[in-house]
């Protein structure tokens, strides 16, 4: 932690486990927010979620008694429409996802379609999942010719209660019943949503860090898109299994912080 | 097939691809099981079926004009119920699979319970499957001490209208979230089910033979159970096809017939 941070001018925040834990605001992490900003850093949020467009996640900034744009957030929903658009315009898609994200691919001009008529499967984590969404998306991923992009990768997600499926529910399935994986991932630890955050930010991969608190998503993410990583320990990552962790992924952060906060005022100060 | 069938006193049948096709029976094949057992061959059929129970199997041979005892018919449903409950006794079983399912589980003594409860986890195809069964399947799956049995490894299953998705589907989303196989495979191609039917026929391996449709399925589960192997062309395998599918499989019947009806009268004529 003796570098400066002079070559710092933009960070990519990952949400949960940096700003909130799940519904639950982190305060300090949310002044942290704050103080970042005003020092001119300029930041994205990124999210790997695939059911929430980004109409429902402003909501839920505005709860935390954050003042967010839309320009300051990269949902996996959202970066989905864009790459399928930038692709194909007015593609015909079919997802397996729910509205927040047909609403999301809806607004990038993809028209949503019966399953016979797509050239897109889109796979995205529905908890309205049925029988009938998944026959619908086997037959599709068994016919070639059809082009399957994943909104993330992510396999299970840490509710409340419990575990939940994550999006991997859906691509499991299709992978055991047809042998085959998505032709493109857009959620971290995908190039895909990073480059489209990077964009967003106007600024050069050498002056871009992502905070987040999990290695194999965020830190990950930033070493497949050439940029500098800090890990959070107020997430899923915590001092307890940060080494286990690291040694089981294999990778390891620029920098770690105990927080958003602890973070802040490291790269306040040294500016 | 210059063999004589001296050594042959039962057969194990499939259903699907040998006397029926879906749900139009086969009417030659049906004579020829007719004339079989006339002969004092003796007769079990196997089912991989993971939705029905044997009583809504009986309904279904009625429709084909067959008159078929519950003795003379082991349904990987059932199978399971009897191979979970000499395992342990009334035991505590949660089950993603449908009401005939449920029904032979519950015949065996077995209790289905809430997922929170369970020793056993069930996996078998659902029509109805959701959200909530998967969270429940995967947190079971997540705990190491409670015991997972599939009920078959089928991955689709030709519909009329197209593939559909067949117990895989359960199966492959739980080992994509948590890395996890079944612990036991009760269908074919698993030697379970047919030492059941072995069983059933009272007869030593040596005297009995299985009939199928499909060489991964059927002439692989004989060859599991150490005994002989036909093989009908009247389903899945065709002349077509049949070549390229004993390359791929790797596995190769011992007796080919067009039909059941074929095997039958050389069979008897041998005699």
């Amino acid at each position: 932690m003796m570098d400066g941070f002079d070559w710092l001018r933009g960070l990519i925040l990952d949400i949960d486990g940096v700003i909130s834990r799940g519904r639950k605001p982190l305060p300090e992490a949310i002044e942290a927010y704050k103080m970042l900003k005003e020092a001119g850093i300029k930041i994205v949020f990124v999210s790997n979620n695939s059911t929430r467009s980004r109409r429902i996640m402003m909501g839920r900034f505005r709860e935390f008694g954050m003042e967010v744009g839309e320009e300051e957030l990269i949902i996996a929903t959202h970066a989905t429409a864009v790459y399928i658009s930038r692709e194909r315009k007015n593609a015909r898609v079919y997802t397996t996802g729910e509205e927040g994200l047909k609403e999301e691919l809806r607004n990038e001009g993809l028209r949503i379609v019966d399953y016979r008529d797509a050239e897109y499967l889109v796979v995205g984590s529905n908890r309205g999942i049925n029988f009938q969404i998944f026959t619908e998306a086997l037959r599709l991923c068994l016919n070639e010719e059809v082009r399957y992009v994943a909104v993330n990768p992510d396999r299970v997600f840490p509710a409340e209660d419990g575990p939940i499926p994550g999006t991997g529910l859906v691509i499991g399935a299709l992978y055991w019943m047809t042998g085959r994986e998505p032709d493109v991932i857009i959620g971290k630890p995908s190039r895909i949503i990073m480059d489209q955050a990077i964009e967003r930010l106007g600024l050069r991969r050498e002056e871009v860090g992502i905070v987040g608190d999990q290695i194999e998503v965020d830190v990950l993410a930033g070493k497949n898109a050439g940029i500098k990583t800090f890990l959070v320990l107020s997430g899923v990552t915590n001092k307890d299994n940060y080494e286990e962790r690291v040694k089981r992924s294999g990778v390891e952060p620029d920098f770690v912080f105990s927080d958003l906060y602890e973070l802040a005022h490291s790269v306040l100060a040294s500016k």
